[in-house]
């Protein structure tokens, strides 16, 4: 029921229809099971298709749980969780994305009527990507600016149906469409986002979210007492599983790349033997290798942000908010950075395999299709990175007054991290977590008060802070790649059970540091905290350490344990049989369904007979 | 008639009977008109769409012209050229890429008969990819090892027939067909990249080419006096087209993001007013402006590398292949270089779209798919970039007795080039072509002589080569850079008309190497040619260079004089009529033919009446 392979080959309607059945038999094992949440979570993901369900169960719900009062939420949880209604998140616009305040739909309050009517006032009004709306979801979650009595008081979160619940038709004055094909054969193109436009809809009072601001029936503004900061607990949440999810792409990625360089042999050929493996060339290991410790180095943070999120939690139900800006920063860089780093290492893989990447059989480029997005929604990467520079500018400026927590707790040290140079006089020096971390605080700490520094000389603050971003975003990129580093070092201080795995990891551990050290090490250098010399032995020892990971290569991506259905790869079989199932594919192909091609007889037979000018085109 | 729009929502066989019918039209076009062969050749570009005719004129014929002899030519070329014969290049096979020598297909001259028995002995022997065979070509030239009395004698080309001239069906012995669906909606599926297998087809011995090495009737094998290094030749000129289609691509993506940056507004509203253009953005430009400027620099090099294949040709003519090496060498790195960056810059220009950058009516997820293959052809790039590395150090072992020449004559120059650091002191200073040019030369002369020291180490040089191959790579990247650099610097040594025109090249000149300074910084710092202060002056005056070019980036990039039939971008309309012409595509997706969707009474009502169970799936 879940097949994957014909994906790439239907067209827009056949692969939509496809995914609106595959969601159907995944709900019935759901509902048929029994299944728990956490376990249609897992069903969900394993099935890997893009799908309305993703937004119902990621956004359209937890939105209501999280701002709808308890009313709200006894009335519209229940049919949202039978799936007696099927929502949406419908947030940006076509003229508006990352600014949510500049969004242009309107909600305003008649009072005579004790409604809202949402409006688009303009063309770029039109709510434009959410997934879902295009073409299944009968309600939606509406976030419009709030009008009451002609004032703008904020921007807020409504429901609104879209269409009817018997035949499915859009209501009066909705106007909602799908806005058309995206990257990829099938990736998201499985997924109905959407446009719609409001002509003057009118929906009661109480489908606005109230938990935090009510508008009385009499047209009174109210704020609870519930903290606003919440908001920002969401967003933790939200980027700590989207840190996550950059692993498991990754490491899909680099478990394909890894096996078929294992098959894949060229050149080397000696006495007519076989040519080499193409994973023993030291140019397909420096590239290989610290993606494959990238894909466990993620792992590791997403695991320790899970733990963050958490204690924010724990915090903020106790109304401590101390650690939250903190860990917003932290988690809204870690998303930056990983997902960057997850989109190019798909890429990276694609070409790691050669001419056969290129061919959707290989699985590479749908996931490459199907992941780019995870760089933009939730926070475009490079405003998130500018977001953490505004929080670490502010902590290197406060150093004199406030003690800085968490993640920026080592820029206490800031003097002797100025102070003191890199003291490894060795390859083998580097094989040291001590001497790793002091390397990644001091170009992070240097980076940041220069950034602070350069930023004094600026009388608007502003202006300089537009004028420095880019050096700016470099700074962030060198504080979040602490934070990696540190905890993949931090995970190897514990128990970690199997015989020779810590060592491995260790190896891993070090070939993620020393390779972002090598490409990096203009930052190290220009901030001098390493010699030249220095630098060369940490890529010295880098190339050691790709020896130590070969023979083990096989095994690190295998136990990520993915199955063939879910790598959805034929150059990463689990059995390595490449070539004949390559071989065995291409004839499925529709093209192949006929010897003589459609459009011969139209199209070529013509050229061919010199009879072009007198046939019909 | 040559309408791209529709095309990512076709399915496959729609898709290539689409193409079959543009390239008839475009064929009626060439000879209706009487087009010359570079008019012809002008057409297919701006048609913009992968077709089997691109293999036909671009590789079937040539290769007959380079390896043909003058009865061959005189038999086959007329053929082909009034395309009464289609024609491929069947040269890659599914177990083997890059090494020709590795190929497994066999041609056994059978002197009973006088022919050649082409023949696929395993699997991994199948031609794979090459494009046009898998349902069009009516012959491949397939490229097989010449067997003669049981000894292997080489790998050659032979004309072989695959399909019947009357109904195309494919002829006895040959297994033909279409390899699968690749990268992106449309891209290259609209070529149909085949399969072949031969069983034992017999074809007459004079349809080996035979320029170089002839196969008698008894069975001698004799070559010709013709120099080897010809294919050298068709090396450096395939190459140059790569190099000037790269600028192509990447002027394309840039155009389509610098003209929706400035459409695109976000944040920074005051009082109300509109949003900060994002071109405005020091973020924005700090990633756009740098490939703005590449694209230019690539297509003053390739206009270059135009000239020197001109100039290879005249020596080859003349017997002089004294430049041949350099040019090969010079020719594969800016092959590889380029392509990677513009592979690179299409998908940061789509990043810089933001969310809309993902729709396929953004133009840029066809771009991307469509021209990342030009990474792996023709020679993969990391392959291509050791062999540069080969030629380095081999000039720079070589310097004591033969002085380097063209682009690598600054070798000559080593001492100095080791031993004098930077003298710039100022931001301005960077404004200088000596001082910039002296920084890449050093840059790349320091890097090629420590990697010949450290493969001095080495007692067998061909393991050090190994070993070290990853810092081998980094020092060819870094004399590339070199050469695209100069040859910028030189091209506005020219006179060039318009008023303000060469000064605002020169902006970009210095964008581009102070981009790739700071990008590498570490390279300049750690071969001690760079202090800190003076690599953070350059990227002081980087952002000074950045306003320079915000002024002129629309007129930069519309004087590429692109169509929007061409561009085939929403985004990077002409006119700037971005969101209402993105709200009218919507609609045309074959999902808004109805409002209620299909699939809805099977997969959807079911759930929402909570049917599920008694339904059928």
């Amino acid at each position: 029921a879940f097949e994957k392979f014909t994906r790439p080959m239907m067209g827009r309607k056949e692969l939509l229809k496809n995914t609106l059945r595959k969601a159907a038999h995944g709900w019935k094992l759901i509902v048929d099971h029994r299944l728990t949440e956490e376990e249609a979570k897992w069903l969900r993901l394993y099935i890997d298709e893009p799908a309305y369900t993703d937004l119902h169960w990621g956004m359209f719900i937890p939105a209501i749980e999280g701002q709808g009062t308890e009313e709200q939420k006894k009335k519209w949880l229940p049919l949202a969780q039978k799936m007696q209604i099927i929502g949406c998140y419908a947030q940006t616009e076509l003229g508006h994305g990352s600014n949510v305040q500049g969004l242009e739909t309107t909600a305003t309050f008649d009072p005579k009527t004790d409604e809202f009517v949402v409006h688009s006032p303009t063309l770029t009004s039109s709510k434009w990507w959410p997934g879902g709306l295009g073409k299944v979801s009968t309600h939606a979650l509406v976030y419009a600016r709030l009008i009451v009595g002609g004032e703008f008081h904020g921007v807020h979160g409504f429901i609104v149906q879209l269409r009817s619940l018997d035949d499915h038709s859009p209501l009066p004055g909705i106007t909602v469409g799908d806005i058309g094909m995206k990257f990829g054969n099938g990736a998201y193109n499985t997924m109905d986002n959407g446009v719609l436009r409001f002509d003057h809809v009118r929906i009661p009072r109480n489908q606005m979210l109230m938990r935090v601001t009510q508008v009385t029936k009499e047209g009174k503004i109210m704020q609870s007492n519930v903290p606003r900061q919440l908001i920002y607990g969401t967003m933790v949440y939200v980027r700590q599983t989207i840190v996550a999810d950059a692993s498991k792409a990754l490491s899909r990625a680099v478990c394909i790349a890894t096996r078929y360089s294992a098959v894949r042999r060229q050149f080397g050929s000696r006495d007519g033997g076989p040519e080499t493996q193409v994973i023993d060339y030291k140019t397909q290991q420096s590239r290989l290798f610290p993606l494959l410790a990238s894909a466990y180095a993620f792992r590791f943070v997403g695991e320790w942000l899970k733990w963050l999120y958490m204690d924010v939690k724990e915090r903020l139900a106790a109304n401590d908010f101390s650690t939250l800006p903190e860990a917003h920063a932290c988690t809204a860089g870690l998303k930056s950075i990983t997902t960057t780093a997850t989109a190019d290492g798909i890429e990276e893989c694609r070409k790691l395999c050669g001419g056969h990447g290129y061919l959707v059989s290989s699985g590479l480029p749908e996931l490459f299709a199907v992941y780019i997005p995870a760089c933009t929604y939730e926070g475009d990467n490079v405003v998130l990175l500018l977001q953490v520079a505004r929080f670490l500018v502010k902590t290197v400026s406060e150093l004199g007054y406030k003690k800085p927590v968490g993640t920026t707790a080592y820029m206490g040290r800031v003097a002797s991290l100025m102070q003191n140079n890199c003291a490894v006089q060795t390859a083998e020096g580097w094989l040291n977590p001590g001497a790793i971390v002091e390397a990644f605080e001091s170009r992070a700490a240097r980076m940041a008060v220069q950034c602070g520094k350069k930023l004094a000389k600026f009388e608007n603050p502003e202006e300089g802070f537009a004028e420095l971003s880019a050096d700016l975003v470099e700074a962030s990129i060198a504080h979040c790649q602490l934070i990696v580093v540190s905890k993949f070092i931090e995970k190897l201080k514990q128990d970690i059970p199997g015989k020779g795995v810590k060592q491995m990891l260790e190896v891993l551990c070090y070939v993620y540091a020393l390779f972002l050290l090598h490409k990096h090490q203009g930052d190290f250098l220009a901030t001098g905290y390493l010699t030249p010399e220095q630098a060369s032995l940490a890529n010295d020892q880098l190339r050691t350490l790709y020896s130590k990971v070969r023979p083990n290569a096989i095994t690190l991506v295998d136990s990520f344990n993915y199955t063939d259905h879910y790598l959805g790869s034929i150059l990463g079989r689990y059995d390595g049989n490449v070539y004949p199932k390559l071989y065995e594919a291409a004839w499925k192909d529709p093209l192949n369904d006929s010897d003589v091609v459609d459009g011969f007889h139209e199209f070529v037979q013509p050229i061919l007979k010199q009879k072009l000018r007198t046939s019909k085109l």
